[in-house]
């Protein structure tokens, strides 16, 4: 290999350090290393800092002040210099198998792992991943097996309502492009506010945990849609014409019901360009915070369209329908309800965690339903509005589909 | 939207500050800015930093010392701390439009512009990036217009050579779902060292340039296959099933032979799943650096395939090919080139920088064309072994296909 290690010497001393292909960064540390014994060893090399503390979902919860407030968080951790500037830290404690994500501050500065390969972006912000996989542990789901693998398109819509294409993300499971007469029953997947047609494929490992439920023959093939949520954009950051510098909180057309009220374009354009089964009974959709809120209006308001409805950490009860353009789209929450449930949907899943801020209005929601005598499942989970969480629900709600 | 500003606080504050869906970076400060005059102003917020660079590819080639050796070089320069702790650094120069990429330097720790939302990854390198398009320049190509949109899809062939499902990217052009009865032409586009299957439309922007050449009428309609050349891995970090932590030069099966020799597998995956015009006519392929050294070997063995070759910044010459498992691949290039041309391809086609590395190598790649006489293009660009290149090289490249 010594010929390549001088190919590898001129491409990074090639002419500018800068605008040189950047192909490697700083090499010899390891980071991070899952040890035998389960523990987990972080490092990163920066021998002029003057402190690193490091970041991470698999932290444990403390008790932490912020002004007069007391908040339950997994606070950083400092890591230890040790030799030739690298800083290290090693868990005491085994890191159960999951996948999470972490970043380190480095004097104040947050900064990824730049000895690890994974990293995930959620809109600006960006994460490294650690992901402990472990035989018959729920997170073996977010794995990459040695299974057969769906296809994961980025498809162009042309939406009548927003008046442009708009990009969604399209599964077809392992077999589709073979078995050219077989249908297919449908789910789609809404992201929370912030996120984008990307945001479940990423953050959600939705795609591994649908190839791996259908390999162990625990969910029926399906194809699954991702659309994206923001009706006003046409797409994630760097696939969209406009001017889309930064996503915020007053993205026009979030919450107010134009997405809802367009939603039967999305699902024409399925049936029109995929072998769908292009019916009530083979149709499911859920979605995580603001997609938990659109698949409860969508629901009602089409309560022909989908046998099976899945609310995670919805983002119910937050007064944004008041104010909404399309007010018909939330109003007579109680007719609706009434219309839905007559029609005997096969299942309406209700999933949050026992921490996250939305758990009263999720409450309030439940005991309208049981006052009804609404029939619905429901699963709480430990932890807040947090990715853990959405991964957990939809390998719950995925398995129930389509039987 | 108030009751949205109460979500979005609900969002930030509930429970963990980590573990909580990062939503937005630090909020009020925006970066970059093109400005009206041309320049660019770009903006971070360290109210604790001692100093503040910035590194970027539009930024002036400079000579700079490093130990014995002096480099061109695009220096970084000092942002300067202003209001707040934001720290401000504008060009004195229009930036021409391009697609760049930068980072900032916070006291010695690289880090990405948290207020930009476009990121690219490189294995394991996120930078940020900079889109200047402007009408009539090269570079309004790599920028999303409201054009009609192919499909961009990843999916998995079964590789007898590896011995296990391998991930491509496959570009198919809009329309392709509708004309059910029409059959395209096939352009396959190989990466280079240390890329995969995905950096070819991440810092290549090739599926931006294909819509809109195509759009322009400048390109044919044609299905474009992005390989991954890493025989031994089956897909990008993230999406392997291989304790991939991060990739090094020593990757196994790398430049010896064996990605080569398996390439006529892809083609006909391709073939048997895709409406292809499945024969030599009707295909090409190009690649950068290594994909370029793939390239040259892969045609050569294969003289019947492919009617248009292009190598770009090709790694040829780094003596890789004496000490390949498959020697055969590399053998009697006097004898193979013979016979390439005594078929009249349609076209082969090499470009490279002024400043690469690898310039002498092609230049005398070049000598041996001309002493034989056999017909080439050639495009020599400013710079060196970079993106930027590559996608000058794949707008050149593309519309002399299939003609």
């Amino acid at each position: 290999m010594k010929k390549l290690a001088l190919i590898a010497a001129g491409l990074l001393l090639a002419g500018s350090a800068f605008a040189q292909q950047a192909l490697f960064g700083p090499a010899g540390v390891e980071s991070p290393v899952i040890n035998e014994d389960g523990t987990v060893t972080f490092r990163y090399r920066a021998p002029k800092a003057v402190r690193v503390t490091l970041s991470g979902d698999f932290l444990p919860v403390q008790k932490v002040k912020m002004g007069d407030r007391e908040f339950e968080m997994q606070a950083p951790v400092d890591l230890k210099e040790g030799q030739n500037g690298v800083w290290e830290y090693t868990t005491d404690f085994k890191v159960a198998p999951e996948m999470y994500t972490y970043t380190f501050s480095v004097d104040g500065n947050s900064v990824i792992d730049p000895n690890n390969v994974f990293v995930n972006r959620d809109v600006a912000t960006v994460s490294s991943v650690l992901l402990v996989p472990q035989e018959g542990a729920r997170s073996d789901l977010y794995a990459i097996h040695r299974v057969p693998h769906g296809t994961v398109s980025k498809v162009w819509y042309p939406s009548a309502t927003a008046g442009f294409d708009r990009r969604m993300t399209v599964y077809t499971p392992a077999g589709y492009e073979k078995n050219t007469k077989t249908r297919y029953p449908v789910l789609y997947v809404l992201h929370g506010i912030g996120g984008d047609e990307d945001a479940w494929v990423t953050q959600g490992r939705a795609t591994q945990i649908l190839d791996n439920l259908i390999a162990r023959g625990q969910a029926k093939p399906m194809i699954v849609v991702f659309t994206n949520g923001n009706i006003s954009q046409e797409a994630a950051p760097l696939e969209n014409s406009m001017n889309y510098t930064r996503p915020t909180m007053s993205l026009p057309q979030t919450m107010e019901g134009t997405f809802e009220s367009a939603f039967p374009e999305v699902v024409k354009f399925i049936d029109a360009n995929y072998r769908t089964i292009a019916k009530k009974q083979s149709r499911a959709i859920c979605g995580l915070s603001m997609g938990g809120f659109h698949t409860l209006y969508i629901t009602l308001n089409n309560p022909d369209m989908f046998n099976y409805s899945g609310m995670f950490s919805a983002a119910i009860g937050t007064g944004s329908e008041e104010r909404a353009a399309h007010k018909e789209i939330y109003a007579d929450m109680d007719a609706k309800l009434a219309t839905y449930f007559s029609k005997k949907p096969a299942l309406l899943w209700i999933g949050i965690g026992n921490s996250d801020f939305l758990i009263q209005a999720n409450n309030d929601f439940r005991k309208k339903l049981d006052a009804a005598g609404y029939p619905y499942e429901y699963m709480e989970t430990d932890g807040g509005h947090i990715w853990r969480n959405w991964r957990i629900y939809l390998t719950e709600f995925v398995p129930k589909l389509f039987k």
